[in-house]
Formats: structure tokens, sequence, C-alpha cells
């Protein structure tokens, strides 16, 4: 399959790069030559965006807010070729292309759910599609043809690829990741003015609410301003949910301890608990439950990597494998699960071995 | 030093644990005697609650709601005795001791920076206040030999001290601790009524940001109503930036691509980022800079553990280790964060051995 690439970027690399180990032919442009030209040095595809190019499939993977004009353009230049685009959002661009009259026989729009928090071709990896979800949404003028060019290059990706209606998959964006992403933002930007030994009390809770508050505001900026209506839906339900904790707050803070106050504020965390529950295990299937075995482990060298060489020699299957050390600890407690009935097997070895272990 | 704990939950349990461990004489008792019994039973120390005992230090473990009626109660049972508390808000514990006309020269708040997500006697831990944080919130009333007891203990556990001003206290962990708490649950709270297809797209960052969201609403509720001030001042801060980027996502939907409104949404981004660049990193150290070497790992039984016994054998020492294998993945990914020096032999040793590794 001949595959063009407009944008070589983090997403537009590392489709290169697994497209090329798949044996595709993959050509590059970019805006930016030297862009291109990283690319092409890391081994992404070769250099070419001349009219004589015949490729199979365009992939447009510029910046959200010039994804519908990259994808018009590649339509026009090509009018043999099928057009995708991987922006993360997926209605406004369908909109400009209709706008423009574009034609969407030959057009499937996609997502493919994998990033960083790293950009640029040199954070590309021929990997990174590896068993993500590649989301396709195709309308009602997208051909078959166009569906099954898409869908056979995110497979050679490693990717799984799922169908939804552009408008849904922009809804569920919203909730699953730009609102999360949003929320992450705001409640880092509290401990902006914080005072330095407030700020040292900060736990695990607070560093895993706030990991994704690291990500890029330019990109970022595109992304939202692209889902705009779906993100303000979601945003709004947060908003009300937020106004009525305040006020609870607000009514305990003037001395009235009515219940329903009280019961505001255990709804609020409550929903909270039900919502958390609807989110899918390891590999999309339902949360299983594994034992959790508990170790302490000295913050000396080598501790970790003794550890590790232990759980090897044992041989045990683990599921997952947490590292927990707080402010000023000079202990860390690794957690490591694996089914349950192998759960107190590991303990007792890893026991034997010297290990303290926690239930 | 004899020591009493009134209630035994997980936070008195563990106390109990670590105390009876560093060789202090410790007694128990709980509203709920089969509470008390059990954790007695798991070696937390022997019941007795008799007229006759003569703690030099009490230890107020219960829930925050009834936190000040029994260190009221402790200071007139035991009118020798320092009492404190470990409640998650002090303010609101303080302001009802002193309307009771307490006496305040005894009594030395506090409050240890440890938890878990499960509670009760039996997930108590000898080992939960090992390295975190203990917050002690004398006043001007608070005798040195109030403060020095509490310190012995906090220090016996294996807590590192630190002193703040009630309010101060309630402040920060309104900020680091309850907000964040609200933030994951509204988040989570989100995904309660999405479809099926739409909750599959979750990822990582959700993930990350809504782990704590599965806490548990009662203590929650009585947390948050007993930190009702300061919750409700950061709360309002994040309400009116959250405002902000709702009528900028307003404003981009109706069309006007004004460049306030993604000025709005930028600022709101980078102001996050701002504030996340502030949470100390490992041992409330400044964040350090570790090299991640990547390791892709086939999902297959037995991979993690041959992967944790060549890294082991390698003799790397490692900082952090995460684990990331998102929805339909047939493969995970490890990232191992080494000082930079090592991670290139890390990198070559892992290859060497087969792995295939990423930059």
């Amino acid at each position: 399959m001949k595959v063009h690439l407009v944008g070589t970027g983090l997403i537009g690399t590392s489709l290169g790069l697994a497209l090329t180990g798949h044996g595709d032919e993959v050509t590059l442009e970019d805006a930016v030559a030297t862009h291109a030209a990283l690319a092409r040095d890391l081994g992404a595809g070769r250099l070419d965006a001349g009219p004589d190019l015949a490729p199979d499939l365009v992939v447009v993977a510029t910046p959200p807010d010039v994804t519908a004009v990259c994808v018009a353009d590649a339509l026009d230049r090509w009018p043999e070729a099928v057009v995708t685009d991987v922006a993360s959002v997926k209605g406004a661009v369908l909109a400009q292309l209709r706008h423009r009259d574009a034609d969407l026989r030959r057009y499937c729009g996609s997502h493919p759910m994998a990033g960083r928090e790293r950009s640029g071709a040199v954070a590309g990896r021929h990997d990174l599609f590896e068993g993500r979800a590649w989301v396709l949404t195709p309308t009602k003028e997208t051909s078959p043809e166009a569906v099954r060019a898409v869908t056979r290059v995110a497979r050679a990706a490693g990717a799984a690829v799922r169908e939804l209606p552009p408008e849904e998959h922009d809804r569920a964006v919203a909730a699953v990741s730009h609102v999360p992403q949003l929320a992450a933002s705001l409640v880092a930007a509290r401990l902006e003015e914080l005072d330095e030994p407030s700020v040292a009390l900060a736990g695990q809770g607070l560093r895993d609410v706030t990991r994704i508050a690291a990500s890029d505001p330019n990109l970022w900026t595109q992304i939202l301003a692209g889902n705009a209506g779906a993100v303000r839906e979601v945003l709004a339900g947060l908003a009300a949910d937020l106004a009525s904790v305040i006020e609870a707050l607000g009514a305990l803070e003037a001395g009235s301890d009515a219940p329903g106050a009280r019961g505001t504020l255990a709804r609020a965390i409550a929903a909270g608990n039900a919502g958390h529950a609807r989110i899918p295990g390891k590999h999309g299937a339902a949360p299983t439950s594994y034992t959790t075995v508990r170790i302490l482990i000295p913050d000396r060298p080598g501790q970790l990597g003794r550890l590790f060489a232990d759980i090897g020699d044992i041989g045990a299957n683990v599921e997952e494998f947490r590292l927990d050390h707080g402010l000023g600890q000079a202990f860390g407690v690794a957690e490591v699960d694996v089914v349950p009935a192998a759960g107190a097997a590991l303990a007792d070895a890893l026991a034997e071995r010297g290990w303290q272990i926690h239930g």
C-alpha cells in the first residue's frame, strides 16, 4: 500500500515508522521542511510531495487547526486517493470539509487514541499505536473503500479499529479526555500561588489527579476549541455539580448543619464512585480483581532491582506494579497485583527472601 | 511511653501496631467493642479504658465529626495526660474545643498525612506512617510538653514532623487534598450516564485523574464539612476559572474565533503547567530529572517477571517503574526511570537480552 503522510510530528512520524516496518511504501511531507527531513532520517519514509505521486491513502497528521484545510487540499491534489486525518476532534473538521464542498466519498475521519506528553518527530515510536483503539468516524457519504483503506492502515500500525459517528466520538472524548485534561489543569492551577510549606504536603492523590496538567497549552487550545460544543456541555454538568457543592459548603460554613448540605457532598462523592466503577480495566475488559502484595522497600541503591530479581526468580505473573513513595519518605512501598490464587505464594516466597510484606 | 488510643479504625490500629512494635505501652478503646477487640487481636495493644489508666498521651482517632467531643472527653477523663487527634481538619476541631472551654494547654492537634482507600482495623499497617509527614498544629495555648509528647509518638511511628498553624494546615489540605478529591469525583461522575462505546475509549489520563474517586463518601462528607470554609475558597477560584473556560468555549462554539477566547483556554492549560511544576518530587525534594527507558512487553504470562529478573540481573538502580497498558492493548509498555548516567547502559543491556527498547 502506498501511504502519503502530511505532517511529521509525533503522530505522523510514529505512523511512518510503523508502516515502513510493515512493508508499506511511505512518503512524507511537512510544512516545515526540516521536520520532514528529520522524520525521513529517523526512518519514517522518503520525502516526496510531487504531483506524480499516486498514493492509495493520504493521512493528514497536522495540528487540529489546519487539519480541514490540509484534508481538502489532499483530496484536490490526489483525486484517486482516500484521505483520512488523525485529529482528536472530528465534527469540526467534517463541518469545514462540508463547507468547502470536499469530496466526502473519499474521506474517512479517524482518531488513534495514542499520544505522549512529548511531541515532534524525535518523540515518534513505531509502536505508538500498538494495541490502542483507533476510532474511525465515517459518514453516510464515506465509501466502503475509504473505510477499508483506513482500517488496513490502522491495523498495520497495530491498532484495534472501532467505528463511531463523528458527533458521538466528540461527545465521548469530551468526557473521557478533554474534560479530565481541563480538570487536572484547573486543580494544578490552584497550586500556583500556594506557599511552599503547603505545597510540601502534596501526596500521591494530588500527583495522580494533576499528572496530565503538564500537557502542551498550544495543542490543547486547538483541541478544546475544535470540540467546544461537546466540551462545554460536559463542563456545564460539572459546573452545576460544583455549584451545588460550593453552596452546600457555604451552608455548612454558615453553621447550618442541615442534612441537605451534607447530603449534597455525600452524593457528589458517591456519584464519583459510580462513574469510576464504569472505567474499563486492563485491555478494555471489565475491571478484574487482583490480589495486591505490598512490599516495603528500603530506599537504598539497588533495592528495587533486588526486588525485581526476586520476583522474576519466583516466577510470578505480575499484572500491575505500582511504586508509592511520598514526601519525606525514607521507605517506599511497592504494590504488586497478581491473580488471587497466586497472592499468598508470592507473599510467602518474598518473605522467605527477607522482604517485609504487608497485607 | 503510655499511649491510649481512642478509636481503632485504620489510623488508630496502624498507630497501635507501630507503637507496640516500638516498645510503647498501648491501650485501646472504641465506641464499638468488637472493633477494639479486633485491633487487640491484630496486636495493636491491650483493651483498657478504666479510670485507673494513667496514659502520658491520648490519641483520638475517631471520625472527624466526633473528634472534638472525644478530645474534650479525654482531657476531662485524664487530667494529667496530653491529648492529640488525627483528624484531616484542624480548625473546626479547635473551634469546638474552645467553645467547650477545654484545657488547651494539654491539647496539640495533629494530622498524619497517611491513609489508604480501605478502612477499618483490618486495613491497619504498622508502617502506615513510615516516612510520611505528620503535621502538628499547636496554638499559643499549647504547652511545649504537649508538642514534645505528640512529636515523640509521630517519630516513633516513623513519620517526619512538621508544624503549621491550624488555619494554614486547613488551607493547605483544601488545595492539595480536598479539592483534588472533589475534582476527581466530579469528573468521574460525568461517566455515570455515558454509553458503553464512549466509556470504552477511556485511557490512562482519565484513570489517573479519577483514581481517588473510589474513596468513601461518608468519611469524605465529614472531612469536607469540617473544612467547609477553606475548601469553598479554593473551589470558588476553581469555579471562576471554570466559568471563564465555559464562556470561552461558548464564544468559540458560536463561531466567534476571537483570540480572547483561545487565550483563555491557553492560559488555563498554562496555569496548570505552572502549578504542576510546583509539586515536589520524590522525598519532598525538587523534581529530579531521570532518564526513562521504555520497554515493550508482550502480554503473555511471565513477561513482566522475566523483565524484573533481567533488570535485577543487570543491577540497575530503578527510581520509578510505571506500567502502561490501555484499552484493547495486546502489548504493554514499561517505563523505568534511572539517573541519566545509567540510562544508556540499562537500555543496551536489556536490548541484548532481547527486549524491544524505545527512546
